[in-house]
């Protein structure tokens, strides 16, 4: 764990510093060797806030605030955006109709009476909507934010008013962070029995801190790939005393994450950032995985010019029968307008890669972190970097060339372009149905291990969130469910079926 | 078991018989209580033999036939024919490129030798250039065929020519089919060690009638969906001493044979039957599996309007980021023009939707079998049958009203159009694999159980038939190998990927 | 015009001949320097008769023949045919619902009433429909065929059965086609007013023999490029007495002739001779006008890999925005798995790039007549040609090398695919529509020239057959009409509008 | 003329008034009955200043300014942004090659040598390199912007630094619009000869104002869609003395600035508005002319479920045949996610359907002015509009629902999105081949009249266009052309052709 990490993580010695620290063989490829998790200091763009005033520079920690109902209970930017906060609330509203839906379905049996829920997440109108589902079925909840920059202060403010305990502002110090958690866990008279996790760093948190709390928690719901990986880590090393729900690998959630908001989230990222037209572009991506398939499907279909690289001959026969050419990097890359990486590996664009583009070309990056583009070959003194726009640098040669790298080759997605309201809709009726599940679930249903959402229940979620397409789902008559060899209500597939 | 069966075939007691004929839950959507496969007698319309003289009715069991190496060690229509058969083998090698390749990669070290294959398949040109790579790779092999009608007769002398002895012809009565496999699988000082089936019905003849021969084999190879059910039926029941490898479900096969196989097969069955314009048609498509995918995605391409039906809210959830109405069919039904099952169901047609729709509805099925379309409802007196052209049957309504019946129900694909020698190539090198697999596979490696192709296998398929398509692979350095947690040489993804 | 010609065929003088015969500049392209027009002896696979007993040898013009009212005023094969035929009829009327409601619309006032109308035709159950339809409008109709492979025996005896004067059989000699035409044209007591003619020779042929009759007629409809191109050129010269419509030209007619019909065509072509998968091919399409378009729009959406070659820097620009990558043929030739042409131009692949193909390139016309393809430069003693299918040949390099040529060179979609009704529905309503628009004009409105439907005929054409579609066109109000300047009624745009 | 009318406009009687001002028939569709034209006051939005200094106040008619040279020739926001001017004018070069490349063809030979130009366009990055593209060529320009907001305020500075006299600013008034004009025209010792213009405000300035100057032009070049309509009406009145070049109709033009343009700005235009997810919405589009093909084309490939509505059979036919349902708006309005408008006529989105939509529909315009969309009837007291988002408003019905009206119903591609540089070199190459065969051609070429561009040029500037795209065309041969009927060099089409 690296030297600038806050003093409130002691760990007991070293073999449990290695557990969360060090990832042998598939794990090095999370960079989770940082002391608070990779995704806590990425940022979305349109998850900012929208009145910020810079001029208020008093620390959160050292504010005096009460919420109209007296309580002091909470720690965000300002508790008087609270209505404008609302307001993005009821608008988010508007695209969770699952969510409301769940409410309204599951409200009059409390589900989740008793619960007592601490989470740390993106704290966005979105996410909003999620806590007040969860109080609407019972639980009582305290949140934090699983990212320093990510926090729509007004949102916070609105969730404080409604007497949530929120620990959570935009911008804060890695001290801060760690604090807020701590704040978040460690309260008088109220004691966790539910973990939602984004990350695994309040996980991490309540597991080395609060080990007592952690043994008597019913269920983590953990939303990430890194947290993911962690959970697994632990159950792996006999650590594991609590179920835990990964959430991260449910199909609608994979689905939406991946291929459908990829497949609009790289028009819109590129155009925001460059104006480009598609039409005609010679484009090459990086990897046709799900990731890669959106971006080549969408960029193909507004006339983009398109072939991808693989290491994988499955995905790139894939490739071709979809009709794109399978090339290698290196014999292209001289023609490319645009460069896409989606491959989830490292310095696969490298400097030789970008020393050998044309002028105008323009490298970004949709996969994973921000290692697939060596940016950091590009730091060089005989490159002249020029920001032209926010999150668009031009890197001149000495020839004059210019290349065009987006986000500093961080993910072009979150930093370039918004996340439809329908695709957090989905994760966080997932997360609820997870919970629900954990905390409902017969004593030996769940033991102590990193659990998939059952299969019912992916297949519910994706049912909450037909009506939005008016879409009517065909019932089996008990002669057809017969012959299926299937329940009428599900699940209608094996698990290993492939969607 | 039907009674027209052969005597050929003798249980030892009820209990035996129902492993085989009836199977409880799942089980009974695959119509596996006849004596024969449901595969064997459908026909491949392009698997035609194609200079048939319908004058020469003597049965090839009558006959004394000789090749001219002297052999008589085979039961063909007519040895003569052979030149012509051989001329369509070496057509179809062009296309099969990786069993080619396969041959030279593996020829050196002779992986088959000591083999002895019985083999049971559709005999066609492609079928001759798989039993041609085994035999060129050391394997002895004796072959019949699993269809009494798509046996190319041509193919089968040429087989026979070389010194393969085939038993197999087009049009083989059932008790010809059961003496031909017998003919296969009982021969003087030669004992089968492998088998490689399409259907079961080879599989369960050894089982029962060749026990001892049964215990000594090393492998089977199972191709088809009935049959794979039956191998795990005998699991199951604890009777499977054999281990055996479902090559039906490996990925690339699946994808190939249902995703972009029907893709292409649905325009080209509807175009050659009915000759139909796609651009503007009103389309249902029933099931949005694989092959409704596939079917879905072609006509919209071709400019029709497609909706679908889907009981799995997963499925019809990702119809609806497809771009695809979801909708029950009753709602629909009175304007298609045109209605396609996928489903894998019984009766997803009934006859109170055929009495809806409007006049000049083509009605055909891509799913499964003969069960999803209530043909037999529409063999009513009030109605007129009236066959317009080979599989195309007009079901005339009292009020003048046609609908359109295509292949009476039975599937499209294989019925009115064929299927390219590409997507056989991919099975035919799966099943080569297979056997090589499991004939080579060191002690203990598969025990007395059902198995899928290992996935490096799959990827290994995948990457002979990419120089197919002229595609270059990308090889991981050894820092990105590291970086990942991969092997350089794969497999690259976790078994659960969904591709 | 060249020495095979009939001796039916009589010319004034030569500068008259050369009129027919040779045409310079553009008129080249077209292949008219033959005795009958090019069109004419190309042959629909579709339109061919399904019950040809080829035991008959004896020529109609020997036969003595009477329908069962009486009459033997018709050639046909045979007329007992007649059932069969009118069965075909009345499966076409379901998909030419046009022409029926044409029927039905103007059926009151026979706006045809006293038309006395010579045809040459496709005799198909398309036409027909037609011919069935100008009757019941109130004209009288004599006709024959365009074509002397294309006629459906069994609809011209329908047609001849229920009193139609046709003269016409599948395989008629070059000197039966003139008899027919001279039959058609010349019947006592008769004397045509209107001629319907494609590819011109009916046209020709009046002109030519019954100079009296051609000054009296009040118009001619030419559907052909051919034909209308004869047309201009007669009207260049002064010789052209009567109006005449071009037809060829009008939108409805184009769109779907080329891009819309092409682009099912050149997929149901490709299918039926060759079975290949279309995912991953490698295609160039030589010409990306309306025909290339279809064509290139079709296999993209299929999976292939298309490129194209253009002379036009404008459509090349389309190309590019379309997604297409614009190259000359010599670049890519030895990549390419298939090679379309489309240009309406001559040696575009020459016998140099059919020596640069690879093994089992697939070369195929959907352009022009048969001058794409230097076909003939294969016709040398080193290359062996085999026919592998009808349609298909492998020509043989001495290397071994095979290329696969389709129809000869000849047009794909004529040779090798069908032509939808609903397309033939499009062509015969504009032709009625121009029949009735000429028969009842005004004097003065058409003078002695070639003229295009007018457009708010091209748009009746179109409304006509959105029933097809269950399409509901929008009203403008009369604000909105007087706001854009336009008739309520149309026409709706101006004339060179490009759709 | 509105009395909000610049002192300036002086008109000499009633009848010249009219001219300008009042159209009969499809005139009216223009809106042009205002001061200024239509387009003079929309703005687009990524044509705003980057670095706008809202502090300084000052009008620029009220600065004395000079230029590094000494210049005070030009009335610019502030010489000194000039830098940051000339670096954007750089990026844009970048994209814009055909310019630099028509500037290497002609330079040595300087064919405008001795032009002096008037121009009134908007003023951007983009214009600029135009500007010095003729200036390179040989002609002296003076400028002036044709829309009160569109000037980027440093291009202006940049422009005016290397002494071409500009007079704009982003934010004049309209009596600095007026006075910019004047200034750009009247000009000691100068005279213009050419006339640029886009809306059609300059030429009439000098029409009116400098009867003289206006007689001596040589020649017009128009671009928009009004200013071509004015000319027309100049034409037809006999008071058009000068050749005038309509360049808005050249198909390079129309293609990309509708088809191609909208195919990706409507995708922009949304996202960026509303962060909306396309797959699986319901969007009608009304009009299915270049734009709402352009408009459904995407939508429909990002998965949206894409009906239109139309008036005109042949694009309903056409719709039909791509794929998309043809409906009447009230029929489908319940159930839309999404309604754009692209018909260029008025109330097509009428209040009544404003009523039916439902909650959370979005409304925008594609089409043509702010006429389609009856936005003036939602401006009444029962409904709450609220501004969540630039450009964007709520609309609130009594009842709480919502609907998203886009820019109050002006252009969204024009307020919403960006326009690719690509575009507007195109429009760019155009404008500067218009200007060069104008003031080049012999005596008697062009009367006095209005033209549209040459087919021959017009296929110049798109192969100007290819390299982009790296596309090489094809050759025509001697012998191709001969038998085509074509020069080598073009033009390829006749002129009717519809592309």
């Amino acid at each position: 764990m690296s030297s600038n990490t806050s003093s409130y993580i002691q760990f007991a010695n070293a073999e449990d510093k290695q557990e969360f620290s060090k990832f042998p063989t598939k794990a090095g490829r999370r960079s989770l060797s940082r002391s608070i998790s990779q995704s806590s200091t990425d940022s979305y763009s349109s998850a900012a806030s929208y009145t910020d005033s810079s001029d208020d520079e008093t620390s959160p920690r050292d504010k005096a605030q009460v919420n109209s109902h007296g309580s002091t209970n909470f720690c965000v930017k300002n508790i008087k955006q609270a209505e404008f906060g609302r307001r993005e609330i009821e608008i988010a509203e508007q695209d969770m109709s699952a969510l409301i839906s769940l409410r309204k379905r599951a409200q009059g049996e409390k589900p989740l009476a008793g619960a007592k829920i601490v989470g740390c997440t993106h704290i966005t109108a979105q996410t909003a909507v999620l806590i007040e589902t969860l109080v609407a079925l019972g639980a009582q909840c305290r949140w934090t934010a699983c990212n320093i920059y990510s926090t729509q202060n007004e949102v916070a403010a609105a969730l404080a008013e409604t007497g949530v305990p929120v620990f959570a502002w935009k911008g804060e110090s890695e001290d801060d962070f760690w604090w807020c958690i701590d704040r978040c866990v460690n309260s008088d008279g109220w004691q966790a029995n539910m973990i939602l996790d984004d990350g695994g760093d309040l996980t991490h948190w309540v597991y080395k801190k609060y080990p007592s709390v952690f043994k008597k928690v019913r269920g983590i719901v953990e939303e990430s790939v890194t947290g993911v990986h962690r959970l697994y880590q632990l159950s792996k090393a006999g650590k594991l005393c609590v179920p835990a729900m990964n959430v991260n690998d449910s199909v609608t959630k994979q689905k939406f994450d991946n291929l459908y908001c990829c497949r609009e989230s790289i028009l819109d990222g590129l155009k925001r950032t460059t104006d480009i037209m598609f039409g005609g572009k010679q484009v090459v991506v990086c990897g046709y995985g799900e990731v890669g398939k959106g971006c080549c499907t969408a960029l193909k279909a507004l006339g983009a010019i398109v072939c991808i690289t693989e290491i994988d001959p499955i995905c790139a026969l894939q490739a071709c029968m979809d009709g794109f050419r399978v090339v290698k990097l290196s014999e292209v890359i001289r023609q490319m307008d645009v460069v896409i990486t989606c491959t989830g590996n490292k310095n696969v664009v490298s400097r030789e890669h970008l020393d050998r583009m044309k002028n105008g070309c323009i490298v970004c990056n949709m996969g994973h972190s921000n290692t697939e583009i060596d940016v950091a070959s590009l730091r060089s003194p005989e490159l002249t970097w020029e920001r032209v726009r926010s999150q668009v640098d031009h890197i001149i040669w000495p020839d004059g060339k210019r290349v065009i790298v987006l986000a500093e080759g961080r993910l072009l997605n979150l930093s370039c372009s918004t996340v439809p309201t329908f695709v957090l809709s989905i994760t966080a009726t997932t997360q609820a149905l997870a919970l629900i599940e954990l905390y409902n679930a017969p004593e030996g249903r769940y033991k102590q291990d990193v659990y998939l959402l059952p299969k019912k229940m992916d297949e519910y979620v994706a049912s909450l969130h037909l009506p939005n397409f008016d879409a009517h789902l065909t019932e089996l008559s008990d002669e057809q469910a017969k012959y299926m060899g299937l329940n009428k209500n599900g699940p209608f597939k094996p698990n290993y079926y492939r969607y």
